[in-house]
């Protein structure tokens, strides 16, 4: 499911803008001749998942329109260190003026998806699905969310607009979970679905009760994390979260939640290094 | 030197209406009552350096234009585990509505002043500076190069435009580092400053006597890097890089080199947690 | 649940500025003077539902940023002809450039919310609730379903992104209702719901045999509606659709169904006739 | 005379983008292979005058820029129920991510040329033209007066800035028709005509001896109408206006007015309705 | 007649922007206390006419929302060398980031009101009017034409879209003046005037026979230009183009023709001399 | 050095959509016919140094997707007076629509080249070079630096962001120069480059001493100027500044100066007359 090339390629153009400032790549300008060609070549530098190559694409071809680009390894597979995975050929001068824009995203979002990836092995053979936040990096959800994806997560919502999740702020100031439940239903389309955080079981219960969608089990042990899992058993969707990390996620997925959700995939991105080795 | 609001309220703008979609808040315009007023607490989670103070306040205002801000901790001083850096007042719907945006940038931006402050730390009591670079989070470089320089840091070339850096590309297209320079300075303004980067110490003799204002001596192990610190001793501002770490970089400072570029600075940033405890 | 201003601010300024075209109101240059301060009120010509009033005033307020603006009837309320909705106040060359605009807005969306309330009342006593579509003015959506919500009506899907609606040419492509369903699910996030649109109580059988949240009855007489309605009770959401008018929508909601959808609340809108006096 | 496509291109960018909310058709997506190609046909399902059909073309490529778009009934032709419009191939998600899009245009301009036509046929014979308002969908007025042309209608004013109206209360604030005339004829350039607003044989004898070039003649009864015209004759043209409807249009064009002016053109629309029907 | 503040804020920001570049005035950053807080007055250093006064204030506002700015002499005024134009006062940085861009501004739509005066002076007591063209600097018509009628000028069509002027090309096309006049009508509204641009007195005949709005006499010597009115007489607005200077204005304007279009006005201008002394 | 098209594609595009205000070209809608083709002639009418081929090129390309754009004379050549620049052909209407902007782009910056080059050839022989300012036309800057570069000037700074530039307000408020440069010099980064502004020798002595990389001597008379560049030889760039005029600029050039800036290049520019000559 990526996303439409209407909304990244403004993200694209907007990056690229943010480096060419007042509008010119000096650099290139002063020492590549206008009419020279080359080819060069993205390489992964360390194993991971690849994520963003279209989008790296996108900008090396708004960097220089006559480029030809060709991606070798799509967004979701795994390259090894060493690797290629795209080869560019043009103009040298829209090679080098469009490198740090393509290398910011694809090493960006192959970060996340690789990260991602592990999150997704380490709960192997449970039922559970590794979900993303609306913890993003501000202007790059779609992009983070979408390389989520590729590392095969999934993603919970994509903003204020999509889904209710009902936290104890609103339910106190609803007064009650079910009067909570009740007014989210009253208001939300029915292509809605509604979602109660819940920091105990006896929440948890009140809640089922009300015929919610899912729950969001927040920062619960495991062996409770266990009994709410059994509670909502066929009656709503369960998910985990709260400062779960690589060492402990396995643990929780053997709960028998159906989902459990990371803000550090995208909040805390540590990039895959991809290089750019130019031959001119 | 904080980056101008016609600048960062676009951004905030762009995040605000990223988290909007279609454009409401289903949760809170369903829960809470329209005039109900409250109050907020942003406080840290973990000691840290703040960066963004005056963002969150922007995304918190544009997400409910009546809300009252009041920043306790400013950019670039430390917070401490549990101490508060904002208060919010006003409209509950503003507070929610604004809430997680304003919380991505400011633990986004206080992760970078954070690491970037343990970089300082760490060459403390040498001459060399810490860097960032252009490997940035697309979209996002001015706050994030501003949240560097609020951890202590110092930035390198903002965009394409800005400085010229001539590599080994450059200087093979252009046959020889001497002819590279003379070309950059033929075109470059006055005001625009020459960098070269050299990866031996024969690059660095010829490219000292070409008179340029840097060299980037890239990925030299501590001695060859004395070494090439004495040779440009006087004659440029000398710049270390490559993969240099909290480990490593004291023995590179040591080296009496001027500046340590690091580009996870912000490419690999580990947001501060920070969070939001309201009071409705 | 209002739209947020960071949206509709945008709409209106487009609004403003497409009435203004290359820069200036000619007329009210030419024949008002610049201090010339004046009120108008604006009034319902006909019985309807108000929709869009802060609309309209932040319309006359970008116009004429001097302006007062008061509301004495709000959105979602009645409105009799020859009764006042709004006072405006201030200099006369503000009212006189927002005035057009501001009322295209208030009298488009009062007309969508009369309409749908129209609907809402013909279904009085039974179960169903009155829904709109995807089938929108291009660039009006969010006012238009805003309006939709003000006349007492539901919003169906905002957009593309916001819910899975599988038609017959999905369900042929993918080889079969329940292969169809395996796939949304497996592709689409845990907050998302999934309808399947029914022609025939056949293909209902076997969409509700995969567990969908809800089931759109496309162009169904009223007996195999409330067949339809039978069969999906305790299983799914049912919507009825395809053509359906004032004069057909109450057989239609006496089969029991959950949803009516109604495209022509937003494709074919007749404004309420709102107009303003001014008293320069 | 089409709408420039810089000018148009921006309105379908803009409507497809708030279909694409977050950024993905998650229907399509989920359901459609990536590569699949088919084709479908937009069809008429009632008879009317097609208006919009390049636009409809536009929003398919940008949903889909491989899509190959044939049209084959061009604007301003009648189409008959069941006819087809035009034929579109290529991916199959390109298509259905583009298709709401493209009938939201094409059905709301050929609803609007369908209408303009029959007042145009209501008036055959007449001298009189029908003339449409600035009583537009906000952000739409480009589209939906070209809407009007290719309906056989011809447009008055774009916007503020295009052309001087003079109504009475501009009347007022100048102290007379002949000041309001005078100060107006100072302001304007010479390529913009001046039209005033007569409620009153007095008035309008007024303003034709102040050699204004048209008079608005606003809810005039027939009989005074036919006056009016007969006083105007040979002075200005003469413009009629004020609730006129299909029944009666004829009685007001057989009194020799120039232009009659209808709001509801463009304020209140009636689609006519067109379908896609795809072949995947 | 000032551009709405819709128009021109966007201008203004855009010139904003484009100064701050990368997002920061270093210098003021760098050397102006953050609470310094000054005063600085806007003052000619040659006598003219002032315009833009208001868009100066507006980039003051922008670049320094605590600024207060009080205007002094306004647009359309005579300003004597030395004499204060306005006085700008609060936070230092924000007249310091606002100076350049609050400058070019003023002085350069000063420098066409200034020349605007001139050719209004050189032809007083003629019936002359001074009128600008579509010759205008990219982005900035809308203020260009606004100084030219604060000169005392006046302006022809704003654009494209702005009255018809059928130049000899249309008619060659078209098969003759006739025809293209007939055609002009028929696509035109009754709001739009028809010029017809003529080189010969033949050609003039035949345009005045068509009953055209207004004639555009091109590159005639003053003997034939005063032909030209004659045979106009009543018939038709004059316009007199074709390189006319302040040399030879005055002469043009005796023949008695009604409008002289000087694109210089906008094409080439020469800023009035204003600049800002600072009181910090 | 030419600017990306990412930027000045925009740059064209607002002009030609300020030229389309409400969308269309009117003239050539009703006289050309739709299919109608021919070619055009863009030539110069009198000598010059050509800038901005390609922004009329692009201008035209975007009025007429299908246009053929070849230029014949490249950005930085010499005109003579009936030379052709460029041949246009294709639909006719789309010649029409894109010529005033296309001419409005390249006269304005072939007037910038033409007088920058007469700055140039005046100052042949001496060391001198000729830069421009930022008393630009707002939003157009970017077109204008490069009209500069391609008259053989070169380029001062571009924005408040690009160099730091301390004139004497800021020696004021620092405290010294010297004070002034320490905070520039721990504020900047080590890319930027510090000029100070002098007035008098014993400022620059002063200014010198600080080790600051240019120095700008502000309205010196010749003998001053001369010394100036003595003291200041070898150890910092120097520029002269302040009403420096063609007739003035070879005895500045002679005293030895490295660089003179004249602000009238950008801010007070005549227009290489050109003109378009179409054959239908």
């Amino acid at each position: 499911m990526e996303v439409h090339p209407l909304v990244t390629d403004e993200i694209v153009r907007r990056a690229l803008l943010e480096d060419l400032g007042h509008g010119h790549d000096i650099t290139s300008s002063a020492l590549v001749p206008a009419g020279h060609r080359g080819q060069a070549v993205m390489r992964a530098r360390h194993e991971g998942i690849v994520a963003g190559a279209n989008i790296a694409r996108a900008a090396f071809m708004m960097a220089g329109p006559e480029l030809v680009v060709d991606i070798v390894v799509h967004d979701g597979a795994t390259v090894r260190a060493g690797q290629d995975i795209m080869m560019i050929s043009g103009p040298a001068r829209g090679i080098l003026t469009g490198e740090r824009t393509a290398l910011n995203f694809i090493s960006h979002m192959s970060g996340i998806a690789t990260q991602t990836r592990r999150y997704v092995e380490a709960v192997k053979g449970t039922k559970a699905a590794i979900v993303c936040t609306r913890k993003t990096a501000p202007g790059l959800r779609a992009v983070q969310k979408y390389a989520v994806r590729a590392g095969g997560g999934r993603n919970h919502r994509f903003g204020l607009d999509d889904g209710l999740l009902i936290k104890d702020n609103h339910i106190a100031l609803a007064g009650g979970v079910r009067e909570a439940v009740a007014r989210a239903r009253a208001m939300a389309g029915h292509m809605v679905r509604i979602e109660v955080e819940c920091d105990t079981l006896a929440q948890l219960e009140e809640a089922l009760a009300c015929g919610i969608d899912a729950v969001l089990l927040d920062n619960m042990a495991p062996d409770m994390l266990r009994q709410g899992v059994e509670m909502a058993a066929g009656r709503a969707v369960t998910e985990a979260s709260g400062r779960i990390n690589l060492e402990t996620v396995r643990a929780v997925a053997e709960t028998g939640v159906d989902l459990i959700s990371i803000g550090a995939l995208t909040h805390s991105v540590t990039i895959l290094d991809i290089g750019l080795d130019v031959d001119f």
